[in-house]
C-alpha cells in the first residue's frame, strides 16, 4: 500500500498519484545506510499505459510544433535547473554522496550546458543533415521517430545522465520526440527536483504537455513490456549489462530501436618508454582516474597493461601506494560493494591476485577499499573473457605483459569498449609498438586516447561515447556529443518529387536560418540554386 | 555427392571446390521450368569457417590499405562487368526471365554506376563525416567496422541488388570492410559471372585478396550461425520477412549489427481531386508500376487507397481493364506463384475480393495473373494487419475509403513501409486533405512521393530506400544512395588528444584531397586553421 506522502508521477502534463502502485520505495543515504523520508511509487503497467497514450497524442501534436518551441523548452529547463541549483545539488549529494565540489558543482553546469547545446541544435536544424539533389527534386533529412522514446538513466550521474535531464533526454527531445523517463531508484529526490524544473518549463513553452513524462520505478517485467510497446519508437538505457541485455532482447524482438550503454573496461596500455619517462605522473593519473567518483564511471580505467620487468613492477608499486593511501570513496548504493566483491571473486578465481585492497572497507556507509589487482599476460590470455569482467567501482586490474608480442596479443583479445588509451614516450621511443597496438585497439573502442586517462568526457561534436558490443549495441552512435547524439532518435525521411511548399522547412528552396545542408554534393548554408540562374 | 562439374566457390582469393558440400543445386529457367546445366554447391559450415578466417586476416590487412586501392578495385570491377555485359545480361535473363530491354540493359549500368559512385565516395572520404573540435583536439570520423560484412542478396534484382555487385556490396566494400557474399540460388550463373569480374579486379588492385568471398547457398541454420559469428561485424539481408526476422533474431542475440530489408506495401493514396483531374493517367501509372518486373519490386505499389463513389469505381474499372488486358510477366521462381496464391488467400479470407486475376496463369513458365483486389475501408480497418500482408508479385489491393476521415484512419493504421505516395490535384483542390494524410503517413515511410509511383529508385545522395520496421530494422539507414548507405557499415571513431601524425588522413590538420569535414561547427574542404593565425 502506498503511504499517504507517496510522491506523484508526471503523466500527460500533470503530477498525479501513481495508479495502484505495486509498492513504494525510499532512497537511502549511502553514507549512513539510513532510509530517507520521501516515499516514491513503484509503477504498475497502468501508469505506463497512461504515459504511452499521452505520448502518442504528443507525437501527433509535435508534427505542428516548431523546433524553436522545443529549443525554448530546453533553454527554460536549463534556466530552471540553475535557479534550483542549490537544492538539486544538495539532494544529489544526499542521495549519492558524490562530493558537492568539485563533482556535483561541475556536473550541474555540464547538464545545463548540454540542454542548451541540444536547444541550439534543435533551433539550428543542421543536425538533420539535410541533403538535396536538386536536379531530381529528391531531398532527405533526419526527423523525429514518430513514437515515444523511453529513457532509463543510470545510478552514477544523477544530473548529466539522469533520464530526465541527461544526454539521452536532451538528444531525444531535441530531435522532436516525446520522452517517457524512468528515474533511477537510487536518487528519486534529485530526479523529482529536476522533473519539477522540467514541468515548469513545459508549461511556459509552446510544446505538447506530454513531451516529458516520468515514473520513478517499475518491475523489470514492466520495463520489458514498455520497450516493446507499439507506441514506443526507441529506448535509451544506461546501466548494467544484465539489465541492458534483457531490455535489448525485448526491444529487438519487437523490432524496436534500443541504445544500450552497458559496460566498459576502458583498457589503458602503458608502453615502456612512457614509464621510463614519467612513471610517477602516470601512476598518479591512473589513481586519480580510477578512484574518481569512487570508480563509478562508465569510462573508469579498469584494465591497465604494463610491460613486465623493473619498470612495470615500479609502476605497480607506485600505483599500489596511492590506492592504499587514498581514502576510499562512498559508493552509490548497497548493491555496489556487493557487486564489487563478486567481481573481485571472479577475477581472483581466474588468476588475478590482489596487490592492495580487495575488501569491503567496513565503513558506516557503502564503501570498498581502493583495489589494485595484477595478473600475468599469459594468465590473462588464457582467461581473457572472465578477466574482462567489469567491476563497477575503484578496482583496477593490471596485466603484466612479457614483451611487445604479448602486449599485442592482449590488445587483440580486448573486447568492445567505450575507450582505449595508449601512453607512449613523448620523444617517439615507443612509436613502432604504438602503431601496431593502436591499430589493433582502434576497432575495439569508440574513443582512442593518447597520454591521458579516459575519465572526463567533453560534450563536444567530435566526442564518441559509444563503442562496439558489449559496450553498446551499435558502434555507429554516440550517447554524448551534440549534434551526433540526436541521430539515435531520428529517422531518415526522403521526399521524392514532393511539391516545394509541402516540404519541411529544412528542405525548402530558401534557407533563411542558414542551416547547413548538402546541396548537389556541396555543404552550404545557402538556398537551393535557382535553375538556369 | 557433388557432381564432377560442380562450380567452385571464391574463398581467400582463390576459386576452389566447396568443402564436402551438403548437396548441389541447379537453377531453373523460369519460362520453361527446366533445370539448367550448371551445378552449384550448398556450402557446409567448413566453407564459411574458411571464409571467416580469411576475412579476419583481410580486416587486419585493410588497416594498411589506402581507400584509393579500394576505389581502384571498385572501378576495375565496374569496367570488368561492362566488358562482360552481354554474357551477364544473357545469364540474368535466362535465370530470371526479366526482360533484356529495357530492364536488364538498364539494371547493368545502374549497377556499374553504383560501384563507381561507391569508389568515388571511398576515394573522396567525405562520407566519413569527419568532425574536428580543434580547441580540444578531439576528432571523430566514421571508419570500417573491423569485421566481416555478410551480404545476402534477394532474388529480384540479379545485378543491382546482387550480393556480389549491388548496393549493399558496394557500400560495405567502400566503407573498408571485407564481404562474405551468399548468392541467391535463383541466379547462380549471373552471380558467378559477376564474381569472376570481381575476382579479376581483386587480382589487379592492391587490396587484400579476401576482400570479396562468395558461396552460393547454405542451409538456413548455417546462415543463422554465420551472422552471429565473432568475426562478423554486420549483415545486410534483402528478402522475405520470415528469413529476415530469423536472421535478425540470431544477429541481435549475438550483439551483431544486421540490416534487413524485408517487406513493404508502399501504400498509394489517391485523393479525389487527382482522380477528377487525371484518372486514366493515374490508372495507367499504377498498372505500369504494379506489373513492372511482374510486380517483383520492393517498391511495388501493393496497397492503393481511393475515395468511394463514382470516381473511385471508375478508377478501379480503368485499372482492372489494364490489369486484365496486360500480359502477365514471368515470375522469378517456383515459390513466387505459390506465395502469391497463399497471400491472395490471406487477403480474401479477411474480406478482400478479386476484381480481376487471382489465379495461377497456367503458363509454361512461372506465372500468375495480374491481380486487382478490393476491400472497403471499413473492412480494411477491421482487419488492418492481415490485409497488409505483402504479396510479392503483380497484385494490388485497392481500399475504397468512405470520406476523408476513413482515408485518414487508414493512413493511421498503415505499418512501416519503404515508401508512401500521395496523388493530389495539381491546382490545390486536395491540399487540406493532403496535409493531414501526409502528416500521418510521413513517419511510417522512408520515402514520401507526390504524384508518381514508387518503383524506379534513383541512386542519389538524397534517396532513402529504408523505413520503419517491418520494412527494415532501423529507420535511420538507407540501403540505396551514396554516401549515406556506407554509414550502415561504419563505426564512429573518436580520437582524444591523439598526436597529429598518428591520426588517419581524414582527421589530420592538412586536407590535401579537399574532403568535406566539419571543423569547429563549420563544414569546409579546408585545413584545420593554424592556432593563433
Amino acid at each position: 500500500m502506498p503511504t499517504p506522502n507517496t510522491q506523484p508521477i508526471l503523466i500527460n502534463g500533470a503530477w498525479r498519484p501513481a495508479d495502484h502502485p505495486s509498492g513504494t520505495f525510499q532512497a537511502k543515504d549511502p553514507s549512513t545506510r539510513q532510509l530517507m523520508d520521501e516515499h516514491y511509487p513503484v509503477s504498475r503497467w497502468a501508469d505506463l499505459e497512461a504515459a504511452l497514450a499521452a505520448a502518442a497524442e504528443a507525437v501527433v501534436a509535435l508534427r505542428d510544433t516548431p523546433p524553436a518551441a522545443i529549443a525554448d523548452f530546453l533553454e527554460r529547463y536549463a534556466a530552471n535547473i540553475e535557479a534550483r541549483a542549490d537544492a538539486i545539488i544538495a539532494a544529489a549529494h544526499q542521495e549519492t554522496r558524490l562530493p558537492v565540489s568539485p563533482r556535483l558543482k561541475a556536473e550541474l553546469p555540464r547538464t545545463t550546458n548540454q540542454l542548451r547545446q541540444a536547444a541550439a541544435a534543435a533551433r539550428d536544424g543542421s543536425w538533420r543533415l539535410a541533403t538535396i539533389d536538386s536536379a531530381n527534386n529528391l531531398r532527405s533529412a533526419y526527423a523525429s521517430l514518430g513514437g515515444a522514446v523511453v529513457v532509463i538513466g543510470p545510478n552514477n550521474f544523477p544530473l548529466a545522465f539522469n533520464g530526465i535531464s541527461g544526454g539521452d533526454f536532451a538528444a531525444a527531445v531535441a530531435a522532436g520526440n516525446p520522452v517517457i523517463v524512468k528515474g533511477h531508484p537510487n536518487h528519486p529526490r534529485t530526479t523529482r527536483l529536476l522533473a519539477e524544473a522540467a514541468f515548469e518549463a513545459l508549461q511556459a513553452s509552446g510544446v505538447p504537455k506530454a513531451l516529458v513524462q516520468l515514473v520513478y520505478h517499475m518491475a523489470p517485467r514492466t520495463g520489458l513490456r514498455l520497450v516493446a510497446h507499439p507506441a514506443v519508437a526507441a529506448t535509451a538505457f544506461t546501466g548494467s549489462r544484465r539489465a541492458g541485455l534483457a531490455l535489448k532482447a525485448a526491444a529487438d524482438k519487437a523490432g524496436k530501436l534500443i541504445y544500450v550503454e552497458m559496460s566498459s573496461l576502458n583498457p589503458v596500455f602503458i608502453l615502456p618508454g612512457a614509464l621510463d619517462e614519467r612513471l610517477p605522473e602516470i601512476a598518479q593519473a591512473l589513481y586519480a582516474s580510477a578512484t574518481l567518483g569512487a570508480g563509478q564511471y562508465c569510462t573508469n580505467p579498469g584494465l591497465v597493461i604494463v610491460p613486465a620487468g623493473e619498470l612495470g613492477e615500479a609502476f605497480i608499486e607506485a600505483a599500489a601506494r596511492l590506492y592504499r593511501d587514498g581514502p576510499p570513496g562512498t559508493l552509490l548504493a548497497e548493491n555496489v560493494p556487493a557487486n564489487i566483491a563478486a567481481g573481485l571473486h571472479t577475477l581472483q578465481s581466474h588468476g588475478a591476485s590482489v596487490v592492495t585492497g580487495g575488501r569491503d572497507s567496513l565503513a558506516e556507509g557503502y564503501c570498498f577499499e581502493n583495489s589494485l589487482l595484477r595478473v600475468s599476460g599469459r594468465d590473462f590470455l588464457a582467461q581473457a573473457e572472465p578477466l574482462q569482467t567489469e567491476v563497477f567501482g575503484p578496482v583496477t586490474l593490471v596485466v603484466v605483459a612479457e614483451g611487445a608480442d604479448e602486449m599485442q596479443a592482449i590488445a587483440d583479445r580486448v573486447g568492445g569498449n567505450l575507450s582505449g588509451t595508449l601512453y607512449s614516450h613523448t620523444g617517439g621511443a615507443d612509436d613502432a609498438r604504438y602503431q601496431r597496438l593502436a591499430a589493433a585497439l582502434r576497432p575495439k573502442v569508440g574513443r582512442l586516447l593518447n597520454d591521458k586517462m579516459p575519465t572526463g568526457l567533453l560534450v563536444s561534436p567530435a566526442m564518441n561515447h559509444g563503442g562496439p558490443f558489449p559496450a553498446t549495441g551499435h558502434p555507429g552512435f554516440t550517447a554524448v556529443g551534440i549534434p551526433a547524439s540526436l541521430l539515435r532518435f531520428a529517422a531518415l525521411h526522403s521526399y521524392d518529387a514532393v511539391r516545394e511548399p509541402r516540404l519541411p522547412a529544412e528542405l525548402r528552396d530558401k534557407n533563411p536560418k542558414g542551416m547547413w545542408r548538402k546541396i548537389d554534393g556541396e555543404w552550404t548554408r545557402g538556398d537551393v540554386p535557382v535553375k538556369g540562374a
